[in-house]
C-alpha cells in the first residue's frame, strides 16, 4: 500500500542533528541576520495570504528580543537558512511581520495553510509547548534549561536530561466485513451527531497491535482482530503521534464504558458515504438536524481511516 | 500481512482502566490478601524456575510494607486477582518468595522467560522506573504523588496532571532489492562484528515515515523510499516503543555521520543468512572472529526485520 501523507506530516526542514551538536554553530545561527523567526503569542501563529492559500509568517530577530528568558527553539534550515520558533513575548510589538499577518490557532488555520507550513507549524507548536511546561526537573524538583537549541533540556543542579515528548496514540476503525459497517464513537463534548473513529494513548509494555485491542475493548467491548497500520500523523495538541489502524471485529455487541464514551454504534457503508457528502461538523457551531451523522474533517486521520474502508482502498 | 509477535508484547493482565478510576477500588486491592506483588531490585526481577523455563514470581505484601513511601503501581489484574509492582525497598528481605528465586535483569532474563511473563515485567520495569524519575512537578519544581495505582501523578501544589511516557522510535531495514543486499549500522559501543537496524526516536511534527527517511538519512546518507511498517514492540529500557519498518533504497552511496554511527554497510542475503545461523553476539562477551557478521538475537525487532527479508516473508 504506498505511504498516505497526513497533514502535518511531510515538514521540509532540515532538522540538523549533526551541526546543532555543536552548541556555537547554534549561536552563529541565532546571530546571522538571513535566520526567520516565527513568533508565537500563546501558542497562535502569526500567518498571511499569499495567492490562494495562507503561509506562515516570519521575521528576523529585534535586536532588543530576551533570548535568555525566552530562548530561540532552532527547527531546523530551509536552503541554509535557519528558522527558529520562539514566544512572542520576547519582543512584544517588534517583530516585523507583514501587515496583513494575523494570528491564528493551528486547529483552525490548518485546513487552509499551505501543507508544508502546517507541517513547521506542528513541530514548532509541540516544541515550544513542551519546553513551556518543562522548566524544572522532574527527578529533584530544580531548574533546568536549554541546550542545542532545545533539542533537550538538562538539570541545572543533577546529572538529569530530559528530552521531548511524543506520546504514541492508537486510531482506530473497526470493520464488520460481512455486514458493510463499521465501529465509530463519540465524546460527550462533542457536537451532537459527530462520531468518529476510536482512539487512546499506547500504554506501558504495549505494542501498536496490543493497544487496539485494549481500546477498541475499554471503549466499545468489541473484540478487535487482524489489526493492520494504515498510517500515522503527527497531531500537535499538544504532542500525539497518532497511529491509525484497521481492525477487523471479531465479535458484534456494543457495550461501552460510559465513563468515557457517550454513544458507540455501527455505521452502515450508505450511511458514511451520506455523510462524506455533507460538510464535516465544526466544534462549537450549531448542531445538525437531528439524527444526521456527522464525521471529522479531512484534517483528522480519522477521516483518512473511514474514508479509505468507505471507498474500499483497504 | 499477519501481525508478529515480538517479545514484550501480548501482555495478559487487564489493566482495568475504568474501574482503576475509583481509588477506593484500589485502596481494596491492596488489602485483598489475594493480591499478588512483583518486587523489583534497582529495576531487576525475582523470577524462578518452573518446569523448562523461568517464571516471575510474585508475593503477597508483607505486612510492614512501607507503601507510603514506596505505592505499589497496580499492573492489572489476572483472573480477578490483583497484580501491583513494587520497589523491594519497601519491605526489605520481608517479600515471600519461593527459595529457588534469583534477581535478574530484564533484557538477559527475556530470552529465558516465559512469554507473557515478558509482557508483564515489560510494563512493570517502564511503569517503577518513570515513577521513580518523576517526584518532581516539570511545570513548577513542586513535589508530586501518584494516583489511581500510577496511572499518572499530579502536583501537590499546581494543577498540572503527569502521565508516563511512551517514547516512539522508528527501526528500519533498507532494502536494495536489485542487488539482493540491505542497509545496517554499528555504534562503536557494540561488540566488534555486531551490526543492526538503523533506528532513532520520532520527533515533534514527523510521521512514522517522516521519521524513518529522516534518519535512514542521517546516519547513512541513504535515501529511504517505499516506507512500510512491519511489526512494533515495547522497548522497556526505559519505556520505548519500537516501531519496525522496511524500505527501499532510492540511492546506494553510503555516507554516515561519524559522531552517531561506527559503520554502516550493505551486507548481501549470503552474509545476512550464514549469520542467522550463528549464535548472536552478547554485549560484554569476547568478540568474533575477524571480519565475521554477527546480528540481534531474537529478543530484538531488529532481528525480527532482519530474518524477514532474508527470508523473503516481504
Amino acid at each position: 500500500m504506498p505511504e498516505f501523507r497526513n497533514i502535518f506530516s511531510g515538514n521540509p526542514l532540515d532538522r540538523e542533528a549533526a551541526r546543532r551538536r555543536d552548541e556555537s554553530w547554534v549561536t552563529e545561527r541565532l546571530d546571522d541576520p538571513d535566520a526567520l523567526f516565527l513568533p508565537l503569542r500563546d501558542l497562535t501563529f502569526p500567518m498571511h495570504q499569499e495567492g490562494e492559500g495562507m503561509r506562515l509568517a516570519w521575521s528576523p530577530l529585534p535586536s532588543d528580543a530576551d533570548v535568555e528568558r525566552h530562548p530561540p527553539l532552532l527547527l531546523g534550515t530551509s536552503d541554509g537558512t535557519a528558522r527558529f520558533a520562539i514566544d512572542a513575548a520576547a519582543a512584544p510589538d517588534r517583530f516585523a511581520l507583514p501587515e496583513d499577518a494575523t494570528f491564528m490557532d493551528l486547529r483552525a488555520a490548518a485546513p487552509v495553510l499551505d501543507a508544508d507550513d502546517a507541517g513547521i507549524a506542528a513541530q514548532a507548536r509541540s516544541f515550544l509547548d513542551w519546553h513551556q511546561r518543562h522548566g524544572f526537573c522532574a527527578v529533584c524538583g530544580e531548574p533546568t534549561r536549554h541546550v542545542q537549541g532545545g533539542i533537550y533540556r538538562t538539570c541545572t543542579v543533577c546529572p538529569a536530561e530530559h528530552f521531548p515528548r511524543t506520546d504514541p496514540v492508537v486510531i482506530t476503525v473497526v470493520i464488520d466485513t460481512e455486514r458493510e459497517r463499521c465501529l465509530l464513537g463519540r465524546q460527550a463534548s462533542w457536537p451532537p451527531g459527530m462520531f468518529s473513529a476510536l482512539a487512546g494513548f499506547i500504554d506501558h509494555g504495549e505494542s501498536i497491535e496490543d493497544a487496539v485491542r485494549r481500546e477498541v475493548a475499554e471503549e466499545s467491548g468489541i473484540e478487535a482482530v487482524n489489526v493492520r497500520y494504515h498510517s500515522s500523523q503527527p497531531w500537535p495538541f499538544p504532542s500525539s503521534l497518532m497511529i491509525g489502524c484497521l481492525a477487523d471485529a471479531g465479535s458484534s455487541e456494543i457495550n461501552y464504558d460510559e465513563w468515557e464514551m457517550d454513544d458507540v454504534q455501527w455505521f452502515t457503508r450508505d450511511e458514511i458515504d451520506h455523510s462524506l457528502g455533507q460538510p464535516a461538523a465544526q466544534l462549537g457551531e450549531p448542531g445538525l438536524p437531528e439524527g444526521a451523522l456527522s464525521l471529522p474533517g479531512p484534517m483528522a486521520i480519522a477521516h483518512t481511516l473511514i474514508t479509505a474502508w468507505a471507498r474500499g482502498d483497504v
